[in-house]
């Protein structure tokens, strides 16, 4: 008997369900082993949203196999009728004998129910397994799931002295491209990419996802979903001819403007003091567009307003090794004046793209 | 035969040289090791200016045995006599058959002497095994040999967003102990800490070696030897009654005042556009002081001029998880207006010190 058997049966299902972290959004990514001790006699992850589910895929292809199994689940399986049925019913079903799952769905329509189902079958099942690392599969959707707003990430380029741009405007090619392959993912990986008028009149960005640029065996299929656009334009400073509005996939523009822009969705921003209410922002990208990730893609000023709202959870930040000095442009506008009004982060991940660093820290959560 | 057996020696020999890298200024770190085949018969190390160089240490343990084997030292064996006599003699009296060097010495003295007093002995010798390695030993030393200045270190702390203090100037605090503990360590190994009189005004600070700070077994023998300590301050403005100038060792005091201070040994500083010349503080601390390695710290104007004058050869940047914010003040003051200006770096390691990240950097030389 293999103490660890049930540990890296989950560790395989979660390898499975991260291959899905760029296409099951607004779903979670779960994946699911199907095993008779150490023979696997099933495989499946979530591909994406109204295809099946990780566990009816995993059920497929074990088919008569699963009578007696354990299956390992990286997230609760569901016990209510969406645009799929029931998987906790699929699995009794089957006749799996056990289920053991990672962690409990934190969709309020599931929230144990899944499981309740299993037990009142007769079916062993057990939970928190390796539940750190499920969780850090869906981040967004447990955010969204128990606040009703998306896991907001502010992407940052910056010098090794924590520059942007020259005074000027200047910025081109701060970073290398191994980084802005990584950039490109991780819009991938995001439900919408949020930017800012500024950052529009001055680089007339896209925000799209490339297929050329991603790098994965399955771009092409990556790209098909492009995550929402989103630009805050508070005045209606956005141009008809911006290159946002001639991309496939939606663009969000929120605004107080009452003009139309073609290629765009106007929604009309809520204010707070002047300014669009970022907290707002995330109310509605989360509860109105089922935005379980969020990356945020702006300047200095509406990067930084984010994180002084307390609303950020994650920074990742490219660093290039080159100073830019003391007169370029801040990482992000925060006026602070006394060490006591320091943001302490935690870093979680640092890791090489070509010659730049990527930083990835965590914030406590205020807003 | 193991076909790897001389690069594992010679990677003895530069385990052993590192023991020294506290200790030896101003000569350079170097370790020998004498081996018939796989078997060491001896191994040594340079411990301190005025002591055994490595090969006589190695010499000495391996006694009779030394005839016939071969020697891997890290440095070519010194041909003059300088406080003690020439290594490459004793390797001869001793009989060794082989002489495997990792590089040939830069001092003006040695400069393959060495190596032609070996081989008109008889003895073979090899040059160039595993020299990057041997070459990272003493930056400070072979730049010294070969261009009059020393390695010039600067040492920086900031926030993730790459600000050093508040614009009060408040900053204690921005990196955790383990960091401390890192550049007490960068202090122990230069030869000199150089520093301008805008820090000591501010912080007061001693800019010694504290043993009980090293985290060394043999801290308190590192600490004996403290580096010289410098301070540029071209009006005279230290107090009497500076920390600095209460400590153990050497204190300089680079100005054009005429007065004296108890504690300092004053030094005509040189000016370049009624600024102390940064050149000359290098080629005199080279050259006057034998310095090597020598370790800035130093505020943004003074840090940011070594930059700027193109005489830094290493950064190393402490970065602390927090936000500063946009008010606080730079890394380095550097006053480039385009990136054409930039100045670029080579990111040379990431390491982890507690919560903190330290970066290094090269930079090229121009100056």
């Amino acid at each position: 008997m293999n103490p660890y058997l049930d540990r890296q049966l989950m560790a395989r299902a979660i390898q499975l369900a991260r291959q899905g972290i760029y296409t099951t959004s607004p779903n979670p990514r779960v994946g699911c082993v199907i095993a008779h001790g150490e023979t696997i006699v099933g495989e499946g992850y979530h591909v994406r949203a109204g295809e099946g589910h990780a566990e009816v895929n995993a059920l497929r292809q074990a088919g008569a196999a699963a009578k007696g199994a354990t299956a390992y689940v990286t997230l609760e399986p569901c016990s209510h009728f969406g645009r799929t049925p029931p998987c906790a019913a699929a699995l009794i079903q089957a006749g799996v004998a056990r289920v053991v799952s990672a962690m409990g769905d934190p969709n309020p329509q599931v929230n144990g129910r899944g499981i309740a189902m299993l037990n009142e079958a007769g079916i062993a099942t057990e939970v928190g397994l390796l539940e750190n690392e499920a969780r850090a599969l869906n981040p967004g959707f447990i955010k969204r799931m128990t606040t009703g707003r998306p896991w907001v990430r502010v992407k940052l380029a910056m010098s090794a002295d924590g520059r942007t741009a020259m005074r000027s405007g200047e910025s081109q090619w701060i970073t290398g491209a191994p980084a802005r392959q990584a950039v490109q993912r991780l819009r991938a990986r995001s439900c919408a990419v949020v930017t800012g008028i500024g950052s529009i009149l001055h680089d007339d960005s896209a925000l799209t996802v490339r297929a050329a640029e991603l790098g994965l065996a399955n771009a092409e299929q990556v790209a098909e979903r492009q995550p929402l656009r989103v630009v805050l334009d508070r005045q209606g400073q956005l141009s008809p001819n911006a290159r946002i509005l001639q991309q496939s996939g939606r663009t969000l523009w929120m605004t107080t403007s009452d003009a139309e822009r073609s290629g765009a969705e106007r929604v009309a921003a809520q204010l707070s003091e002047a300014s669009i209410d970022l907290a707002w922002v995330l109310d509605y990208l989360g509860q109105q567009e089922q935005c379980n990730e969020i990356l945020i893609e702006a300047g200095a000023v509406l990067a930084g307003g984010f994180v002084a709202a307390g609303l950020v959870d994650e920074l990742v930040v490219f660093m290039a090794p080159t100073l830019l000095g003391s007169h370029a442009r801040p990482l992000v506008e925060l006026p602070l004046e006394a060490m006591a009004q320091q943001q302490r982060l935690e870093l979680t991940d640092v890791r090489q793209f070509g010659d730049d660093l990527r930083l990835t820290y965590r914030l406590a959560q205020r807003g």
